[in-house]
């Protein structure tokens, strides 16, 4: 600090995180940037050989800075740089800060996902940067020969070095590499890398790889099981960038659709645990291979791995029985985040390879709710957040830096489609938006696979090869947001049959009326029933939405945050016309997509997110739902459309809502406390 | 402090450590013990049903130290204690020292080595007293069930638990745990008792295993894995006792019978090193069942092992390639301390058990000579102490607590019995003791498994089974020391052919002459050949020791330690005779049997004595005897018997020296040391 506190230094500034800082003249802007805390990485310890602590400087005024950074403010080129650039190749402008030395007042960018290893193509960004924080660090280094007069072992001068040029005081070492070091050791003329891992808190920093010369790459895992499928992203842990994403459905469904028959399986078979474990694990393992192939590297540099998963995809991979999230009081194993080893889990990486998951928040919100939770940040903002990840159970988390409540709310598979008699996955055929026109109440749609509206030009062709076959469902919400828009159905959700007499798409069906939404092979039909099972679905979501609200204390949310599959094409107007979700203005509700993923990938790219998560988890409030008397009231009151009590004002705004016979604004809501206050 | 420093409190003096200070009344007296650093068990933590943490109570005067304790010092027994001596027994003046308080001055002894599972039979103490503090505690705790409320996880509660508890703070958990934790919890209903680990220095304390209930045991093993011979103790962690000890023939002989021909072996077969870890490894597993049988536990109770061994064992055990160690400059693939998990080296404990090895201090000198000096202490005291291991290497430690020095000295096989006509390996029918009468030079003979001397009544009876095979290591070195005292060889080795007129035991042998030590069948015969085999192997322990001596600039030693099995069976004297050893007072010279195991055992049940020794290893001065241009003059000077330079006052005391015409008293050490200063 008293070096750079001296006036005169010039002042380096570095971008883009606008951290600033005096240094003497000669000082590398390396030593500038990293006691700065600025992020650069470095595999040579300074050598000018591995390439990763490329910066450029930008010249010119930055009046807003107070700074004129100039093209003679640093250093020339030396030998190092000339040497690298030689043989490496260093794009124009580019310079190595372990050699590049401030002469003067500069403003020096730090370029985010440098990529050194040319054959590698980033296929799969997805355009947010995370600040980069690893647990696994390269280091290089230039081992000691044995001499007879100090009969070190070769494993002990190769500590040695490591305390010597990083720091690294007192490593343990993982022991699969005991037999293996001094191969390693002579097969790179005694110039190795160390892969360090740095994680488990307070514990002792781990040599876990070991590569001969200079090994310039390190890989991770970021992966969210879901039940449905499993999302994979590899990412290079040296320049953040992902290099390969994939999918698959989760083999587990074999056993079991969703997840309450899977533990159901587990119960019933004797090595049922044993088969689900070992099934998700295969499919994990062909998504490694499969991503490493197409990205061309070697599984053995994936060093680091970050799992995410609901309570029962986490205990399973874990090996873990689920049994007792099959009932009350739904005990998980283990809540806190769990560190392990890739091997000790039979994922076939690198042998020292480490796994982390991410904490579990509930017996029903698990560690992919807790992914989410750190992706959308509530508790990094002032703003209520809602956040919700629709699935057979929608898991919600509410609140902001001051206070976070969770809960889990049964929705059921209505919104997956699967109790919709028309309804059907989201694949080519299936409708997936829906207009019915308020006077004919005739209905238009569109069909995945094909960009046409049904009453454009086209649509025939469009579909001719896959049919429409189904209703998906996000346009399941579409179109039931629809009926009641256009009255087909009342704010009770019952379908008008006297409509019948205006369009002959209502039909009677038994003692109900149904709506005929597509005249083809199949016919495409919504029943009464149909409207009843997402009526109950939404009324969950919302009444478990409404509990954590009151249990905050507040009646609106500032934003909301769709996570998964189910977010990514609902249209966020008609989830509100519905009454799925609390009022809020239209612009502050987002589609996230695998939000799970996303933050799994945060906490590989940078361990500080894993530390801010726990903190986060440990802090969140729990709702068990079913233990909320309020529960079922709120439940009641949502079952009407978009729901009794709120009159959504900023939804109105936006949308004609129909005249409302039900809005109470008294409230069961009040009632509800009012009851507590009685109870109390 | 404070409370203890009212000199009104009542004195409590704890037995046998002498450690004692003043606790107000009502302190318990485990609390005292623990405030002191006196080492009491406890597994319950205070709950009275372990028993583990028993004392007696001293009464009477106590003048030495200033105290009178008397019975009604101590609070009568509560019901804690009334419960437990009904319900497992508790010995007449048995006390629970978490359950008795102070009530004036007391005299308090831990009674050592308490054993609490009648069950077991305690089988191989060795007399020595270890001062315990074992890397693994087992600590019981009451786990709070699962609660809705507050969904923490099973894992989490039971941490919570241990850190309510005992303290222990954010222990990790082995992941093997993970699966089993929710069963364990709930067959112990909510009771466990948990394995902590707490070895590896700054790194976290683990959790490595869980039991139901109280669980009231906990086993170490400590092995010394001799080129040889397998030595391994079944240890109690709690009691400190040794509950079975077994050896077995190293089964790596059938791959070579010397360490170097083990090495070659490796180097000329693709699967040489495998072949031989897997042997060595089966050899420790089947050895650990068997004292596991014998000892009547169950070996998942065995929780921390300790190996030791040569550097070559050391390595192979560990799966490591030794082939470095096979040529200079015999790199150590490590020489520190190994931490390890017993799974990973295939041991079949414990899932959650640790490996420790000790360090090895030099290629030649390893984990076992660590262990020797661990054992023997030279680092404890300030005298010089003179350790030495003989095999087919000597290990040779010198030193005190200032300053010690190592090397190994190239003694062959010779005082095995390897390279001696008549020589044997130590077994019934071989010669173990010689006298040979000055006069007559007639011998005398001893033969294992004979209590009788051959000239005395009852030998031929005695020796009728197994006859007079051969000579064994010990008795070679005492029929050439009687044959140097009685003139037959010349302080140069030469059997003097002219005695052939005194003695027709004295008998031509081509150009020399040979003496016959027994006739029979077979007739056995110190040839010419023998004593330059054993002045060859002499002068190399003794030129080792020189060296070291030299290096620490001292012209003799206070006391001398023989390890290992030579050690065990030779006579100090004779050693001494012959020269392998400086002059020492001969009541300082003993024999101290497997010092090396013995240290493993140390290392075992208290991990400060692994800190004690990792320190002292990287201290001593270790020396390449190969390297040292001054080994080869004190190799020649010591052909001689005794030797060439020194005079040996002490030994001339107790045994009549032949004149001797060799004794150079200005000494080739002193030129050895004015060559170095020519050097320098």
């Amino acid at each position: 600090m008293d070096k750079r506190n001296d006036s005169s230094d010039p002042l380096v500034l570095f971008m883009p995180s606008g951290k600033r800082g005096r240094f003497p003249k000669g000082t590398a802007i390396l030593d500038a940037a990293r006691e700065l805390g600025v992020y650069v990485e470095s595999v040579c310890g300074g050598r000018g050989i591995c390439g990763r602590c490329q910066c450029e400087i930008q010249t010119g005024q930055f009046a807003k800075h107070g700074i004129t950074s100039a093209a003679e403010n640093i250093s020339p080129p030396g030998p190092k740089e000339i040497r690298y650039a030689e043989k490496r190749e260093l794009k124009e402008g580019r310079r190595l800060s372990c050699s590049a030395y401030v002469e003067g007042d500069l403003v020096v960018d730090i370029p985010q996902d440098l990529q050194i290893n040319a054959q590698i193509v980033r296929k799969a960004d997805d355009g947010r940067h995370i600040d980069r924080n690893p647990a696994i660090q390269l280091c290089y280094v230039e081992v000691e020969e044995p001499d007879m007069h100090k009969p070190l072992g070769d494993l002990d001068r190769l500590k040695a070095a490591l305390e010597k040029d990083w720091g690294w005081n007192d490593l343990m070492v993982d022991s699969h590499l005991l037999p293996n070091i001094q191969k390693i050791l002579r097969d790179g003329e005694w110039k190795v890398t160390a892969a360090i891992h740095r994680d488990m808190n307070s514990s002792r920093p781990s040599l876990i790889a070991l590569y001969p010369g200079l090994h310039n790459e390190a890989y991770g895992i970021a992966c969210d099981i879901g039940s449905t499928t499993i999302a994979l992203h590899l990412v290079s842990l040296l320049s953040g960038s992902t290099i390969a994403s994939t999918g698959t459905p989760n083999p587990q469904i074999r056993f079991g659709e969703d997840l309450m028959s899977r533990v159901s399986y587990v119960m019933m078979n004797p090595d049922g645990r044993e088969g689900m474990t070992t099934a998700v694990r295969n499919a994990i393992n062909g998504m490694i291979e499969n991503a490493c192939t197409e990205a061309g590297i070697n599984p053995t540099d994936i060093l680091d791995l970050v799992f995410v998963g609901n309570p029962i995809m986490h205990h399973l991979f874990l090996g873990i029985d689920p049994t007792e999230l099959g009932g009350a009081p739904f005990a998980l194993a283990v809540s806190g985040a769990v560190h392990s080893w890739a091997s000790d889990l039979d994922v076939h990486v690198n042998k020292g390879a480490r796994v982390y998951m991410l904490p579990c928040i509930a017996g029903h919100v698990g560690a992919d709710a807790a992914a989410v939770t750190l992706c959308e940040g509530p508790h990094r903002q002032k703003k209520q957040m809602l956040v919700v990840d629709v699935g057979t159970n929608a898991e919600i988390v509410l609140g902001n830096k001051d206070h976070i409540v969770a809960a889990s709310s049964p929705t059921g598979p209505a919104f997956e489609g699967a109790e919709i008699s028309c309804g059907q996955r989201a694949a080519p055929g299936a409708i997936e938006r829906v207009r019915i026109d308020p006077e004919t109440l005739e209905p238009r749609v569109r069909v995945i696979g094909c960009d046409k509206w049904s009453d454009e030009e086209g649509f025939a062709e469009g579909t001719a090869k896959t049919g429409v076959t189904g209703v998906c469902g996000s346009a399941i919400i579409e179109v039931i947001a629809e009926m009641y828009l256009t009255g087909i159905i009342s704010e009770d959700g019952v379908v008008d049959g006297a409509l019948a007499a205006k369009s002959d798409r209502i039909v009677a069906d038994g003692r109900t009326f149904s709506y005929t939404l597509w005249r083809g092979e199949p016919e495409l039909t919504i029943k009464q029933t149909d409207v009843r099972a997402i009526q109950l679905a939404k009324a969950a979501l919302y009444a478990g939405i409404r509990l954590l609200m009151d249990k905050k204390g507040i009646d609106h949310v500032d934003s909301i945050s769709f996570a998964g599959a189910f977010g990514t094409f609902i249209d966020p107007k008609y989830a509100m016309v519905l009454g799925l979700i609390p009022d809020c203005d239209l612009d502050n509700v987002k589609a996230v997509g695998n939000a799970a993923g996303y933050g799994a990938k945060m906490a590989l790219l940078n361990r500080t997110y894993r530390r801010e998560i726990e903190e986060t988890v440990r802090r969140i409030e729990k709702i068990e739902t079913a233990l909320e008397p309020d529960f079922q009231q709120h439940f009641v009151n949502a079952m009407a459309m978009p729901n009794k009590v709120d009159p959504f004002p900023k939804l109105a705004k936006a949308v004609k809502l129909p005249e409302r016979k039900a809005l109470d604004p008294s409230g069961a809501d009040a009632g509800g406390r009012r009851r507590r206050r009685n109870r109390g």
